[in-house]
């Protein structure tokens, strides 16, 4: 593994040395000596849902555990370590609950981080919650061409392999990372294969599968902790100790536990859950298109459709699909199907809903060129929101990114405004704070994001109102008729689905 | 126009001689003289919407309306006109309230059939309930090839013109017919042209779309009379019109109407919503093949993810999809964005639904010949349903027909059984009324349709257990685990989609 020598925090722009020498047995067994007779936690990863698992697990309402998060000590990872360590947590969060977790859990000092694997030999339980990604060619965004991906399983198996390496002859191992269906039957051999060379025993190992369902968001910690879950065994033995286990973490009493009959099961009920999804947009992208050209409001039309109890998950159009799971699940199954199970089909529906919903940011891009009359080459440009969704700081994926590049490609000066996020990683720019660049050098304001502070903003359309006219451009649908009537006075207003051009 | 000499009754055999003068004037004038001061409905098109759309009217709530119900002199309707003025409704229905309203119509003498045109003329309300066909070639069902159709407007347009050619000059045409978006505006240029050559004017004629949401089956009546309704008109004075029309109709104070902005807007609604479940159900044929690939039983992860409120739509397999709308519903959208509307791409999504759900009776049938080794000649096969869609006597489409075609094909001795069909139109085969030929020559018994009295019907459990053993095939999940348990204890149990092959 290739270890940079730096690693600098996204949260505080701290920088890190990443040390030569990798040995922290002694932080961990401190750590331990203080948490003495507590069963022990180690999360594996501490990504968007690893630190929050692990804060969660550290406020168990049932049971007093000591939680250890491991993460690499890599460029990008190594600095949450040290970070948790510092008392600041790796992830922004609009949910005043993680806050609250976290001060408790450095109170009382039962959760520590890490990158040393030693940490695996003392764990009772094992929490996989590493990422697991898909690699995709990205012509089919710009042709109309069969999406290319690839999917690596290697660094999950090197995961799974440092924690059999390691770990207790009796621990619980449960994956929550989203994986290709087969995954933890896979993950099974591997661990089945290290005991066997280390002359341990299988049969006291517990392993099992259960997906978490988080919301980044205002209810970050509530999506884990008080949210339905289903959940595997890879025998009974384990599914058994599983639940029991779930148990101390979910309000299971609210939120009642399903157990699948195997972990392929689970896998699959989890990317079927997300390509669901996907596909239900990917299929409204087409629809809405259709209305556009026919001059139809799709947004009447969609709630006209809710009104039926049967037809209540029917989605709206926007400017794209975003976020970690959405872009890459139904690719995931997909390629389980063939390379995992051998099948001669691929998920043909689904891998096509990938293709069509990476395509939407292109065509939210060609529907404003349209409106500049194929001018578009240096205009002045404000986008509202960078994040992928509303009401969160998450950038990953975001379709607005894709957005971003193209008006840049066409040499637009951009401003990017968002309430959630000073600076846009994938990017490498600058978010604005405030509304000070609103002003009248403006070619086009675009709503990117759905957050709720854009709705209704009396500020915000208040300054818009008082700009020379130019083009308001809605691609997620966030102005209400009023508003648009209201802004129609001074601008010309385009809404993504509206059939207004 | 071929006009046929026979017409025979599809409810009672008995064969009408459709005369050389079509002429009933005289007939029309006597009735609407027994209902002087009423206003007039002409529904056009006495198939399963019209005949019940014409009863519905004729026990308006709020007006006594004289309807007048019209269909073509042809072997294929010609015998539904005689039938109603006879006294026999040409539709059979598990809801009683059909043949209690048409039972009142009669008592009420408010409700008469006609083939003549001369209607129309005499129509303040012209309802336009006609059939709007896509022809398929095949190919597509067995190769795993790009549907090929065609939509052929040209008898939606001559219905139009006939009315066109009669009508009053303020009369309200009011079309529910499921048409490619775009097909009311070509309407209204046809009933303009019509009234150009009369030497009328055209502007205090009423045109509009809306759409019914019509369920055959227990609540057939209740499916128009009271549910929600989407409507538009051609201008604003059509649409205030339609609005004071449908208020006579339909329980408008419980289920309020929507209005849309343009027919385009309708039109499109309603074949979105069909597109919507088609398209969901493709999506689930793709993850139960998966799903089986896996080892996986769906029907329990689909039930794990519907604790979802955001995926509470999602379907569950089965052994295909059928009935009139569905099945066409989504390349009529696609024509319409290609034909009509003139648009590079069409509903790709919609077109490949079509085409994988028309598949699935193949599917099915692959499934049973893998459990037989190969080695399904001439097996003995019982099927437990024809028609389309649980407790319904409707064959139109039904997956059923292709399932028992290509067993009739491998030479297998077929027995189909229904409650609510005696006779298979499409295949001209006699159905079982009753389970006397579940028989222990039998090598399978399959649950093609999921009417409820198959689910756990003790005397037909009961006589499965009497047999020796043999294949039990469930291709819509009916049965339940006790059920498959207890079966399974004497036969071989199979589901699609549990997993188990």
């Amino acid at each position: 593994m290739k270890i940079d020598r730096y690693s600098k925090s996204s949260i505080t722009g701290k920088e890190y040395i990443i040390p030569d020498q990798l040995d922290d047995i002694n932080g961990i067994d401190k750590f331990l000596e203080a948490n003495k007779s507590k069963k022990v936690i180690v999360v594996q990863g501490l990504g968007f849902v690893g630190s929050v698992m692990a804060i969660v697990c550290a406020n168990s309402d049932y049971e007093d555990y000591a939680v250890i998060g491991v993460d690499l000590p890599t460029s990008q990872s190594y600095w949450k370590i040290n970070s948790i360590n510092e008392g600041i947590f790796p992830v922004i969060s609009s949910d005043k609950n993680v806050e609250k977790f976290f001060k408790n859990s450095i109170k009382n000092n039962n959760f520590y981080a890490t990158y040393d694997t030693y940490a695996y030999s003392k764990a009772d339980f094992i929490i996989v919650d590493i990422n697991l990604d898909v690699h995709k060619n990205d012509e089919h965004v710009t042709k109309d061409s069969k999406i290319n991906f690839s999917v690596d399983l290697l660094p999950f198996k090197s995961a799974i392999k440092s924690i059999g390496e390691k770990c207790k002859e009796d621990s619980l191992i449960l994956i929550e990372t989203t994986v290709p269906p087969g995954s933890t039957k896979i993950a099974y051999e591997i661990v089945k294969e290290c005991f066997h060379k280390r002359g341990i025993k299988l049969d006291k190992l517990k392993m099992g599968h259960s997906y978490e369902r988080v919301m980044p968001g205002p209810n970050y910690i509530d999506s884990i902790k008080n949210f339905y879950r289903v959940y595997s065994g890879i025998n009974d033995y384990s599914a058994q100790h599983v639940e029991s286990f779930l148990k101390t973490i979910i309000s299971t009493e609210n939120y009642p536990l399903t157990r699948l009959k195997n972990t392929n099961a689970t896998e699959i009920s989890k990317v079927l859950e997300n390509s669901y999804r996907a596909m239900n947009i990917s299929f409204m992208v087409e629809w809405s298109r259709f209305a556009e050209e026919a001059g139809v409001d799709i947004y009447e039309v969609v709630n006209a459709i809710r009104m039926r109890p049967t037809h209540k998950n029917i989605m709206l159009p926007g400017i794209g699909v975003g976020g970690y799971c959405l872009t890459k699940d139904p690719l995931l199954a997909s390629w389980s199907r063939k390379d995992l199970l051998g099948a001669d089909l691929p998920l043909s529906m689904s891998e096509r809903a990938v293709q069509i919903n990476d395509n939407m940011p292109i065509f939210a891009f060609n529907f404003l060129k349209k409106v500049f009359k194929n001018n578009i080459e240096k205009k002045e440009i404000f986008l509202l929101g960078a994040a992928y969704a509303p009401d969160i700081g998450d950038t990953r994926y975001s379709p607005v990114e894709l957005f971003y590049s193209i008006l840049r490609n066409n040499n637009c000066k951009i401003y990017v405004h968002d309430p959630y996020i000073s600076y846009w990683e994938e990017l490498q720019v600058d978010i604005e704070s405030d509304f000070r660049n609103l002003t009248s050098t403006l070619d086009a304001v675009v709503f990117t994001t759905g957050h709720n502070s854009y709705r209704n903003n009396d500020q915000l359309i208040s300054i818009l109102m008082n700009l020379k006219g130019l083009t308001i451009f809605d691609t997620i649908g966030i102005l209400d008729e009023e508003t648009i009537n209201l802004l129609s006075s001074k601008h010309s207003v385009k809404v993504l689905g509206r059939g207004d051009i």
